[in-house]
């Protein structure tokens, strides 16, 4: 396994002058718990993906300061000689509990929740935020690309377009967790094992003297893995014939009938119709035809509503950088306090927007299952010490307009949150990338396709128990 | 200096299956020349900024694949052992140019040129659009949010909310060649020298007794640097009153006028007006006022415009991210090749979208500057060999319409790019960020404001000689 690069220093400068001062109000020792959660599904969508946590916990199993870092935040001038000792020293020696990669996840519950002390506790966030933000945000635009392809295969091509290498290298592997068939890039197949596959560029047929000796040249190189970029010159008029001929001179003496064109240019729809007769015409009904350009959920519903002949998609810049809204707006905040006797105090962050009202305490996160259809009908959030009784109807009520009530009577009850750290010690086995994406899979089939459509989706529940909703509101009417 | 992570393998895998093409083609040694470029500005601006390059040249610098990597190749069961072998022994050989980070640039030219072997030249295309693509693009983004800010200086935040973790450092690298005057990335100050700076989270607040006294703590803490957040509870009703109360009994009996407080939610125009009548009131006028909170160009330029009393600026998603165009287009295309007689063939790639044929030919770029004004007034690509005479007068021509010219009598024209490899030897002295930071905003300094204009931009000109324009009108009409 290659070195990976070690991510302590990545936090914002606050983190390290607020511990400082943490450290010399004597109240480094302090056990907090945070929340990450998000407030909004990306482009209007009715559920996120989880995705992310595999690399937090490399972040945190690798939290150390070396010298180096030391001595750059001593020529920072500002941190007391005892604090960089305890820098010096510094392990991660908390709890993480979250919500496994792969699972839908629904705005306003607690992906991930840490115990720590204070300066740990704190110290994170950047990290914590960046991560899971940046993958779910992959996650969740590309599932959306892959539910447009309906079953067709999605190759991700965004790497030339990604926001830095780890923007490529991750993004690929949260694409290939949310149902993308294969990357273009080589090392996050290496490396994640998000399978890598790839045809050809424009580049490739220029070199050669024409196109069908450039075409002949890769049959031969790669007749079991011939896919033949045709748009170079004409499609119809050359590129087409000269890859029927090329199909016909190098793969049929050799028996083999599954070969592949890529178009990345001109109308979609119409060159695929074309091509596809062409193509059959010819003896060729077993060569897919792969499309790119430019393409995203709605571009590829467009095509196939359109009667476009397509079997794979291969997507780049639009995927690689969730074009239509590149920003996942996760957030890490306070939510309780644990005091000396173990008891735990609930804290709550007021704002003039109501939206960003938090929900304190520490906390358990249910999916609540109707047994009949198998189908998910809610999450329920409550108090770290409750058990939700599944022998016993359950009503869930809007947090919001209270009087909206739903009794759940036939259901079971899924813990969400799984433990990943116990005393800075990781306690989780890491699932494979190919079972995360299994697991993906499963699990946003357990959704109604109400909740799965692209616009205006149903409005899945995220409920609070009588209890923490009780101390919810009494936080809110005592800060008020 | 810490481990670089090496990124050989970041490639599309199309470029090795290329490469092993070239390789068992008998055209490894060929000598191809490609052009890295752009079409589009982002958010329909007048000019980008270049940046990336430092990245290129550590990747090229370390280009080798290492046994792990020659094994990972070996197991995908489509290359050929001596195609692996010839990988072994891989290094980057041929010449680089490229216009230096820091520099105004404009669709068509030529960013980057590479010369070199087939296989060479074609591999490092992925790294050579993914560094430049991703930091001209947060470049080009933060340019436009400084500029906005009219000398107030920007603080780039938004780490938590990056496309992985290069997202963050190098996007913070960028926004500070582009004129931020700092980051709240540790590491980006670490490695790549952006100062960090920071402030407090709502938490620090959150975790003392009351407001007062966190605000105490910081001011005693660091009473040099004591910028408040003083809106976890009511901003005017206690934020503010706290801090000048902190300000008055730490602050003040220490001599020390220089403090800041921030806001990072409300009704920003309207707050901080208040805010500052306060501060003054109160004897606080060198108090200095940050303003947070989703914003870019468009909402500083609004606060402003609305009287906003502001003094920096803390800029995060919609910086770290170019959430309103996150992708920048850059494409590496096949310019030209090189015969046995070093002769050079130009290439063109045609499209049936004009604005996608490329420019053929080994190039050179120049600047025009009008000697009276200092200011810029044309870009001019012609072909490798020619020369501008600076004596006498120079017409040029709108490509697409040639009848529009403008002649030049005046003027000085400069190169823009320098040369960064030669025979694989790195011959260019990297220059230091604030090297580039201060080229970058001396380079702008030269634009006309109407190119520099947020929306409706005047379109700059990037025009071809008599001998390039022939030269591509030839092929355009042999292929045709």
């Amino acid at each position: 396994m290659k070195q990976r690069l070690n991510y302590t220093m990545l936090c914002d400068f606050y983190e390290l002058t607020m511990g400082n001062g943490y450290f010399e109000s004597g109240m480094a020792d302090q056990i907090w718990y945070f929340d990450g959660f998000f407030r909004k599904v990306p482009d209007g969508g009715g559920f996120a993906i989880a995705a992310g946590l595999e690399q937090v916990i490399d972040y945190i199993e690798n939290l150390r300061f070396d010298e180096e870092d030391i001595a750059y935040l001593r020529g920072e001038g500002v941190f007391s000689e005892a604090f960089l000792d305890y820098l010096a020293h510094f392990r991660f020696t908390g709890d993480i509990w979250a919500i496994p990669e792969g699972t839908p996840i629904f705005p306003g519950e607690p992906i991930l929740t840490v115990r720590a002390p204070a300066i740990q506790a704190q110290f994170v966030e950047t990290f914590l935020l960046l991560s899971p933000n940046h993958q779910s945000l992959i996650a969740t635009k590309s599932n959306r690309i892959v539910r447009a392809a309906e079953g067709r295969p999605i190759s991700e091509f965004g790497s030339r377009r990604a926001q830095g290498a780890d923007g490529a290298l991750l993004g690929a592997r949260a694409s290939y967790i949310a149902g993308c068939g294969s990357t273009a890039c080589t090392m996050a197949d290496q490396w994640y094992g998000s399978p890598a596959s790839g045809t050809m560029a424009h580049s490739w047929i220029q070199m050669f003297p024409d196109e069908y000796t450039a075409f002949k040249t890769y049959c031969q190189l790669y007749p079991n893995n011939a896919t033949l970029l045709v748009d170079t010159y004409n499609t119809l008029k050359s590129g087409i014939p000269d890859a029927i001929r090329a199909f016909n001179d190098v793969l049929k003496p050799m028996g083999i009938k599954k070969c592949g064109i890529r178009l990345d240019s001109g109308d979609l729809a119409y060159l695929t119709r074309q091509a596809r007769r062409m193509l059959d015409e010819a003896g060729w009904p077993e060569c897919s035809i792969t499309v790119s350009n430019a393409l995203d959920e709605h571009l590829i519903s467009e095509l196939l509503s359109q009667g476009a002949c397509i079997d794979c998609f291969g997507v780049g810049e639009r995927l690689i950088t969730a074009k239509s809204e590149p920003v996942f707006g996760g957030v890490y905040k306070l939510a309780a306090v644990e005091n000396p006797d173990g008891s735990i105090t609930p804290k709550i962050k007021i704002s003039e927007n109501v939206s960003k009202i938090t929900i304190p305490h520490f906390k358990k996160v249910y999916r609540l299952f109707d047994k009949a259809t198998g189908k998910a009908e809610a999450d329920y959030l409550c108090v770290h010490d409750e058990e939700v009784d599944e022998s016993n109807p359950l009503t869930i009520f809007d947090p919001d307009v209270t009087w909206k009530k739903k009794t759940l009577s036939n259901f079971t009850a899924k813990e969400l949150q799984v433990p990943i750290f116990k005393n800075g010690e990781l306690v989780y086995e890491k699932p494979s990338l190919e079972e995360i994406r299994t697991s993906c899979a499963q699990q946003i089939d357990m959704l109604w396709d109400e909740v799965k459509r692209f616009d205006n989706p149903h409005n899945y529940y995220v409920d609070l128990s009588d209890k923490l909703w009780s101390i919810r509101n009494d936080l809110l009417k005592s800060n008020a």
